[in-house]
């Protein structure tokens, strides 16, 4: 069977997949696949039953992450690595990250149908809580993976289960304590390379009309997930010369924020700005009352690291300027980042390759989203991304993703993959 | 006694029923006494075994307040009501509202260890349900008595039961059906005079260092206790151009209605605006989520009745404004409205003089709240306040009266009510 012809072939199972993780994480009207949860659990069996079936090891590492190696009888090279994510957000879409995991599912089985043996051992790995919602901090998988997590990582608390992060891991089958020395698990310089499909998360390529794009780099953030503003809580007649109202304090935040963000975009320097929680305390909820007390979460993007620090210099000094005007006290709290994640040039010449012989259009884009991607380039692996045409958005539970789209891209990625590879015997 | 020991002589029985309102709200570090609910409920019969011991019969009207009828042998003329309430905010402070009912209680003692009997029957009313938490519509207890619910009132539910309000007032004893034809329970007309003291609710008087003022008028209000904002959900990699953020409409709204309430002030016309509940839905909170939903209240104040329909104007092209420009829908929801409540000019007069025989400065200043007495004022009623100093403001834990002031207001009530009766015989 010809590649292309094998890739099609693939679909059935590829929908199957995409079905039954989203049966697994049905919430309606979304999808909530919990990291360390039942979700992401049950997910993780479905991927690596499947992974199985096609003669795939399945194997997980001290962070609980699944890989599942489909060998090369005789290795020319270290292995490449297909990886993504299967939490999602609370109430979120199907797609932000299982599509990826189930992409390198769908490669494996088109160039196992088209008789092609890899040259190199391919991997696919299914990372954990790669959405930030549930510890606050994000790419917690790929963090574990590559010796990047931060100070204290392991005692942040899950914000459904109330477990730590080191508990979490424990119950899912992982060793928090080799987490502790915060060293990889796996040396980076053994991987070939690390390549992730993934939804991406604006319109844009809805607008182009193409179904996927070649990703140029993702951003890194900086994010502040708690930060607290403190003033005082008074009664609705107190005089405006005497409110320290921390609501109004986070709008002025807010807004100065989004300023900031519109006037780098129009100097050619792209970011973005997104306050997800933005809220008065509920507990103490009143009509006639000022809140003293206003909670907002920071997060703020680029593509180059020295743009991200020129951006917290600025973050702080709104911050201050808010502060001594309102009357307020101001606590950023914790801070956690994620450094920018170029794509390696040679891969981004690779995909674009790929995708030419298979006849895709594939805009070369970057990334609206932070991704696992971020870590694997930032710890030297050689990183490529395709980002798959998405409707309606992320982290939402309209994402729509056609099917089709996702052929495209494994089709790219299992071409890719064959040009690594001695032709079929 | 002379008229001013006696009022002297009752400080212990006035720190008594303050000491004694405060256990039953004791919610630490606030107080919270709810309305409808064991709160309110004991507060009124700690006060009704309080006025009952000072020979006042005791009753209770359709809306479930209190009333205590200190009779005159030989009534001249309609009843002096003096009264205020007993509830509070969720976590507020233990003066404002049971304080001018202690005072009416302090009156009467005051005068009958006086010796000096009341040509009118006087009446201490303890109001329900004052504070807007509990329905989203404040006033509720003068509301009943006078007639003057909103429609649909009786069907909206309180915010810790999830009781209707006629199923709130019918559990406390009161008669929810004769509620339904929005009649005044008593003829205003036959209520001489209605007085209320109040603690001040911005520190005006701290800083002219005057126990109490007398009050010209009570700002009328505009609430939209609900008002929602939806734009649409979205991942923090949407570029700006796409998003439809709920949030910072929010936060547009709020600052709009802030410069607004600064241009007012400026050109000599107060009000105020307070924007208690100010929230992203927390059930679907994250970090990297732009927000789609966002829910605010607004309790928007002013002293005259054409100010207040011009601001409500401004609202309105605000509103607009902001949604057209974010590309969200703005819904301001429940509607509640008061009348501004000017206080009448005889009382103002009267007030002051009896502040003047009792060696009280006492000072004239608008009232930074609503009160029942906006309803008093509105039936017709001749209504004068008295504001008591209170540091910290209200509606939170901090409220600080102190009781000898609390004593100067009872001393003037006492006095002024004096003034109307014959010499003790």
């Amino acid at each position: 069977m010809r590649l292309a012809e094998a890739v099609t072939a693939q679909t059935p199972l590829v929908q199957r997949l995409l079905d039954g993780v989203a049966r697994i994480g049905a919430d309606p009207p979304g999808i909530t696949r919990d990291a360390y949860g039942p979700g992401e659990n049950q997910a993780q069996a479905l991927i690596a039953e499947a992974g199985q079936a096609l003669g795939m090891q399945a194997g997980t590492d001290a962070g609980a992450n699944l890989i599942l190696t489909w060998p090369a009888r005789d290795p020319s090279g270290p292995p490449i690595l297909i990886g993504s994510h299967l939490d999602s957000v609370v109430q979120g879409g199907n797609f932000d990250g299982a599509a990826g995991v189930i992409a390198g599912i769908g490669a494996v089985a088109a160039l196992r149908a088209a008789g092609i043996a890899p040259r190199r051992d391919i991997q696919v790995l299914a990372l954990r809580c790669e959405e930030a919602v549930w510890f606050g901090l994000g790419l917690i998988g790929s963090r574990c993976l590559l010796g990047r997590l931060p100070p204290g990582a392991l005692e942040l608390r899950h914000a459904r289960t109330g477990l730590t992060l080191a508990e979490s891991i424990a119950a899912c089958g992982g060793n928090p304590d080799r987490l502790r020395a915060n060293t990889p698990l796996r040396d980076p310089r053994g991987m070939g390379a690390y390549l992730e499909a993934h939804i991406e998360q604006a319109p844009q390529l809805v607008e182009a009309g193409a179904p996927l794009a070649v990703c140029l780099a993702n951003p890194g953030n900086l994010r502040h997930p708690f930060i607290r503003i403190a003033g005082e809580d008074a009664h609705t007649g107190l005089p405006h010369r005497f409110r320290r109202d921390a609501a109004l304090a986070g709008a002025d935040l807010s807004l100065a924020l989004e300023r900031l963000w519109l006037a780098e975009e129009a100097a050619g320097r792209p970011m973005a700005v997104t306050i997800g929680r933005f809220f008065t305390p509920t507990a103490r909820h009143s009509l006639t009352a000022v809140s003293g007390g206003f909670e907002m979460s920071l997060d703020l993007r680029a593509y180059n690291a020295a743009h991200l620090a020129a951006l917290e210099g600025e973050l702080h000094r709104i911050v201050a300027e808010v502060a001594a005007r309102r009357g307020v006290t101001i606590e950023l709290g914790e801070r956690s980042a994620a450094a920018p994640g170029p794509m390696d040039p040679a891969l981004i010449e690779g995909l674009s390759a790929a995708a030419a012989r298979c006849g895709q259009p594939a805009p070369r884009l970057n990334s609206p989203g932070s991704h696992d991607a971020n870590n694997f380039a930032a710890s030297g692996v050689p990183t490529g991304m395709l980002l798959v045409r998405n409707r309606n958005g992320s982290h939402n539970p309209f994402e729509a993703m056609d099917t089709p789209d996702l052929m495209a891209a494994i089709g790219v990625l299992a071409d890719w993959i064959a040009g690594l590879s001695p032709a079929p015997g």
